[in-house]
């Protein structure tokens, strides 16, 4: 019996470790889209959540533990954004034509106030080493081959040509997406997602696509 | 004659100070390039001249002001290394050609050290107010127009389809490229830039570019 309430008590203190967690790092990676994952500190975090400086501190370790604990809890915002819903289409073609839909989305949103997170953080560690920089590098190579098999699916369906070249098709989309969120931003041009939408359209044509499977 | 010594003294002062101030905005384009406009400080550039920090606090009075000279001096250094060499090309699609080639040279030969200074910038500053992010827009506007400029030549001169959407292929154009200097910083991959140029190529031939001229 004591047991129980031991082990209940042990349960209720881990609910609320989690729900302070999520709640310090949904503020996290809003501040990193705009200014960075440099710029994190348990001190700017503290107010989120009802534990201070130091209660963060406890919850993630070190400045670079929390860092890491943003970028996976980014990844796991983008996937529910993007990946999710385009799971409704099957896959090949259309599925990496929803994905293009949903990346769209998820920039003009602002799921993340900043635009997309990972292109914030891509370019602030471009330049940098470390375990952190690798956990953003990891995120983007996953979105990368992600496309890239669908691609691949798509050519092997007759969807794309056969001959396509996977890693060319899946720089000049995620180029495009990537300028549009950064313009976006810059120049306040939200009409610059149907550009983007018009151009890996033309691209996907290009490549032996119909574009009544474009929709 | 004391007036000419005095004005001797005077011009050889302005001359140290002048080259001061280019030895520190060299240096701090550099840096800012890896890690931000708003990593710069009057400390950090001490010792890159044979002034103190604050011999440099004199030369540029603030922080703000500082930042606008590095926008200034970086778009100085773009000029040169992108318009200037591309300028032995005919205006129209020729010139345009040549402004994609120079780009891919200047982001791949590091100009700046962190790759091209005005994609850091415009990510770093794209959530902020102020004269320095206004700076940063101007240039990109201006690169923008300029190449605009070239798509409407070349489109008067048949060169390009008459009914071209100048805006449109900027935004892929700009998009490739700045897709490609990202790259290439993130992954350590060279033959992005081999992937970009491909890819204006293919952009400029489907709006009616002849293949002929894009050497």
């Amino acid at each position: 019996m004591r047991q129980m309430v031991e082990s209940a008590s042990t349960d209720g203190r881990r609910a609320r470790g989690d729900r302070t967690r999520r709640a310090v790092l949904d503020q996290a990676v809003q501040a990193a889209s705009l200014d960075g994952l440099g710029g994190l500190t348990f001190g700017s975090l503290a107010g989120v959540a009802p534990v201070n400086k130091s209660g963060i501190a406890g919850l993630f370790g070190s400045k670079e533990r929390l860092q890491l604990a943003v970028v996976e809890h980014a990844r796991t915002l983008f996937v529910d954004a993007v990946l999710a819903p385009a799971r409704a289409a099957p896959p090949g073609l259309r599925r990496l034509w929803a994905l293009v839909g949903s990346w769209v989305d998820y920039s003009r949103s602002r799921v993340f106030a900043g635009g997309c997170f990972f292109r914030t953080a891509e370019i602030e560690l471009d330049g940098q080493d470390g375990p952190v920089r690798d956990a953003v590098v990891a995120a983007h190579q996953e979105w990368e081959g992600y496309l890239r098999h669908h691609v691949e699916l798509a050519a092997a369906a007759g969807e794309l040509a056969a001959d396509v070249d996977a890693e060319q098709l899946v720089f000049e989309i995620t180029a495009l997406l990537g300028g549009a969120n950064d313009r976006s931003l810059l120049l306040d041009d939200d009409a610059v997602y149907g550009r983007a939408s018009a151009a890996v359209r033309a691209v996907l044509v290009a490549r032996g696509a119909d574009p009544a499977e474009l929709a």
